[in-house]
C-alpha cells in the first residue's frame, strides 16, 4: 500500500494546521487506497490564538501535542521522519505552516524554515518522491526549492509576490484546481487561501492526493 | 436551503468533539446541499487531556473557544440556539459529549445533561424535527427521551447496557450503518465507538446526514 506522510503544524487555522484541510487530506488518502502516517515537530507553538475572538491568549501550547488531537494520538515527532519509509509527503495549510513550520507569516520571502521540516522535504526531493501542499504551505516549497518551481497559493497578490521573490513560478488558481511541477513532483492547491467552502476544500485535498498517488 | 445546527463539545476526541466526526459531518452537510451553523456551550471543559500521552494536563480550556477552532471562528454560544431557526440538529461524538455536554463518562445511566443541550434537543423533539447523533452522543438522546427510542452506539456492551437502562432500545450496528427512530426522527451511527478508519467515519456521517435531509 502506498504510504503518505502528513506533516501537521498544530490544531486550528490561526495558530496551527487548518483542521478541515488536515482531516479532508487524511480522508482523501484513505479513499485513494493509500495509508497515512502523521508527523509534527515537537516545538512550542509561536503563539496561541483564541479562535472565537481572534485575540492572542496568554498560554503555551506544543505543536506535536496539539497536532495529536487531529491524529487521535497516532502521531510521531517529525525528527523521526525518514524519507526512505514513505512514497509521498503532504503538507496541509493553516497559519501553523507560516508560524510554526516556518517564519513566513513574519518574514515573508526572507523566512526561515524549521530544520526538521527542511530535512524532511529535502529528503523527499533528493529521492524525487512527490510532495503535496495545500493553502499557504507551498511557500515552504518556494523557499526550499526556488528554481522556478511551479506552484500556486491561489490568487492573493502579496503572497504570490513573496513566492516569486523566493524564486518560484506562481500560477493563479481557483477552487480545487491544482498546479503540478513535473520536475520536482510537487502538487499544490489554494484551499482556504481563497474564500472557500468546506466542500471545495474536500475537492482540493482529493485532487492533490489523487495526483500524488498517480505520481508515486 | 435546509439548515442543520451542529453542536460541538470541544476540539479533540479525549476531552471534546471527535475532530474527524465533526469535520466529516460539516462536509456531508454541504455535499447534501444543506447548510450548517455551529454551536457549543460557553462552559469550561471538564478537563484537558494531552492527546499524545493520554494524561490530564494542568490547564483550563473553554468548550466554545476550543470548538471555534473546528468552526474557524464561525460559531455561536448554544444559549442562542432557537429550534425554530433550524430544520435538523446534529451531534458529532467524542468524549466531550460524555464529559462536557453530559456527565455520562462519570455517571453512566445516572448522568445529567447540560441544560442548554437538553433545551436544544427538547426544542427539536417538541417540533418533531430530526436529530442525528454519532458515536457516543446517542447516550444524550437515550437520557432525554428514553421511551424505547431506537438508537445505536455500535457494539460496546457496557454502553449498550447503560443506554438500555435509560429506557432506550439499543440496536447493534457495524461501520457506517444507521438506526432510524421514525417516531422521534432520530438517526444514529457508531463511528469511532467501533475501531473505525477515517473513511468509515465519512460513510457514517454521510449516511446520517443524508437521512436527516430526507426526514426534513
Amino acid at each position: 500500500m502506498k504510504k503518505i506522510a502528513v506533516v501537521l503544524s498544530g490544531n486550528g487555522v490561526y495558530d496551527g494546521s487548518e483542521i478541515h484541510e488536515a482531516v479532508l487530506s487524511l480522508y482523501a488518502i484513505q479513499k485513494a487506497g493509500a495509508e497515512y502516517s502523521i508527523f509534527a515537530p515537537d516545538i512550542p507553538q509561536h503563539h496561541v490564538v483564541n479562535h472565537l475572538t481572534g485575540e492572542e491568549m496568554k498560554e503555551k501550547r506544543n505543536v506535536l501535542v496539539e497536532s495529536a488531537r487531529i491524529a487521535r494520538g497516532k502521531i510521531s515527532p517529525l525528527s523521526k521522519f525518514n524519507a526512505d519509509d514513505f512514497d509521498a509527503l503532504l503538507l496541509p495549510g493553516g497559519f501553523g505552516a507560516a508560524k510554526n513550520l516556518s517564519t513566513f507569516a513574519f518574514d515573508g520571502a526572507d523566512c526561515d524554515i524549521h530544520e526538521e521540516v527542511a530535512n524532511s522535504i529535502n529528503g523527499m526531493i533528493e529521492r524525487n518522491k512527490p510532495i503535496g501542499a495545500l493553502c499557504i504551505s507551498p511557500v515552504i516549497l518556494a523557499k526550499l526549492v526556488g528554481k522556478q518551481i511551479e506552484l500556486t497559493i491561489g490568487s492573493d497578490k502579496g503572497t504570490a509576490e513573496a513566492v516569486t521573490a523566493m524564486g518560484a513560478s506562481h500560477q493563479q488558481t481557483d477552487h480545487g484546481e491544482i498546479v503540478v511541477d513535473k520536475k520536482y513532483k510537487v502538487v499544490t492547491t489554494p484551499c482556504y487561501m481563497l474564500d472557500a467552502s468546506i466542500a471545495q476544500i474536500g475537492t482540493g485535498a482529493e485532487n492533490v492526493v489523487n495526483k500524488l498517488v498517480e505520481l508515486i
